[in-house]
C-alpha cells in the first residue's frame, strides 16, 4: 500500500510540475507549503529533505525524493502511466528530451531569474541563449510533445512557458513566435487538472498561454 | 531483435560513460568519431543527430539519442540492469541522483572548461561552487551508491571526478579530500570494463583516481 504523498511547494514554483502530474493522475497528496520568504527552504528542517534547499520535495514511501523531472518520472512509474514505459520505442526520445528540459531548458530559465546565482557575462547574451532553445524545442521537441497524449513532457514544459513569459519581468517576445510550442500551452490549459492546480495556486485562468502574476491562497512565490 | 547501436564519441569526453556502460553490459557497439578538431560535432551531418551539437549520440532502434543520462537510462533498460528498476525502493533516490548529476554537477563542471560559454562573473566563484557540489556528493551520494553495485551512476559520476582533476588544468586539491567519492573513483577503476575503456580511448593505468592527460589512439579530447 501506498503511504501519503506529501508535497513540499511554493506557489507557481518547479513544485508546479509535480502538482501538474498528480493531478492528472488523480492521485491522493497533501501539500506543505515552503515559506520562501522566510527563506524556509534553506532551514535546517527543509534541509533534511533536500541538502540542496531547491523547491519542490516530494515525500515517499522511498523518502524525500527532489529533482522535479525525478519526481515526475517517479510518479509515472508508480502510478497511472504519463510517460512511454520501458521497452516503447518513444521511450529514448522523450527520456532524451525530459532531460534536456532539466539541465538546459530549466537551467537557462534558471539563469534568467536568479542572476546572482547564475551571474552571466550580460543579459543579452541569456537572451539569445533562450531564444535559441525555444526555437530547438519548437523544431524537434513539439512535433515529439503532439505525437502522444499529453504527459510528463507537458506538466514540466508548460510551466516553463508560463514562467518565461511572466518572470523576472514582461518583456518576452510574444508565444506565438513559437506556434508549435503555443498549441502545447494550449492544450496542457485545457485540462481539468491544469485548471484545479491553477484554482489552487491561484494561476489565473489562461496560466500558460496567457499567464497573469500569481496570487495563492497562502504564501507567495518569489 | 536488437540493431547495431553506434556510439558518436570523442575521447575523453561524456561519450566515456556511455562506452563504460556498454563495456559493464557487456553488449555489442560500434563507435565512430567525432572530429572535434574540425568541429565535426557543429556540421551539418552531426546536427541530423543531435540538434544541440553535444557529444554523445547513440544510434539506436528508437532513433538517435542523445543526453549522456537518458541514454544511460535508456541503455540499462534494454540490456544487463545497471539501476535498480522501476518499483524498487532505491529507484526514487537513484533518479534523483541522476538527474542532479547531469543537471547540476555536469553543468557545474562544463562552467569551469567552457567558460567562454558559461561566462560566469570569476573563476573564484565557479571554482567556490564545485566544492560545495563535491561536499554535497561526498555526504549524500557516495553513501548511496556504496550500497549498491557499481551502475549508471558510476559510469556518470567517476568521469565526472576525474575530468574535475585534469581540465581545465591541474590545481584541484586532491580527491584525497573526498575520501568516499575518492573510494568509488578507485572501485569503478578495478572493472575490467574500465580497463578496456581506458585502453581504447588513452586514459592510462588510473583514469579515475590518478587521472593523467588523454593520449587516444584516434582523434583528440579536446
Amino acid at each position: 500500500m501506498m503511504t501519503e504523498l506529501v508535497l513540499h511547494y511554493a506557489p507557481d514554483n518547479a513544485s508546479l510540475s509535480v502538482r501538474l502530474a498528480l493531478e492528472m493522475q488523480g492521485r491522493p497528496y497533501r501539500t506543505r507549503l515552503v515559506d520562501r520568504r522566510a527563506q524556509a527552504q534553506r532551514g535546517a528542517e527543509y534541509l533534511t529533505l533536500n541538502p540542496m534547499g531547491l523547491i519542490p520535495v516530494l515525500e515517499t514511501p522511498s523518502g524525500p525524493l527532489f529533482e522535479t523531472a525525478a519526481i515526475l518520472l517517479w510518479l509515472s512509474e508508480t502510478g497511472a502511466p504519463l510517460f512511454p514505459p520501458p521497452g516503447a520505442a518513444a521511450r529514448g526520445p522523450a527520456l532524451t528530451w525530459l532531460f534536456w528540459l532539466s539541465n538546459t531548458m530549466h537551467t537557462g530559465l534558471r539563469a534568467r531569474f536568479y542572476p546572482g546565482q547564475f551571474p552571466f557575462a550580460s543579459p543579452e547574451e541569456t537572451e539569445a541563449r533562450m531564444t535559441a532553445l525555444l526555437d530547438m524545442a519548437e523544431a524537434h521537441l513539439a512535433p515529439l510533445m503532439a505525437a502522444e497524449a499529453p504527459g510528463l513532457l507537458d506538466c514540466y514544459l508548460a510551466p516553463q512557458l508560463r514562467w518565461l513569459q511572466l518572470y523576472p519581468g514582461p518583456g518576452w517576445p510574444p508565444l506565438s513566435g513559437w506556434p508549435n510550442l503555443e498549441a502545447l500551452a494550449a492544450r496542457m490549459e485545457a485540462l481539468p487538472a491544469t485548471a484545479r492546480v491553477a484554482e489552487a495556486e491561484g494561476l489565473g485562468p489562461r496560466p500558460f498561454t496567457a499567464p497573469q502574476p500569481c496570487r495563492p491562497k497562502e504564501g507567495a512565490a518569489l
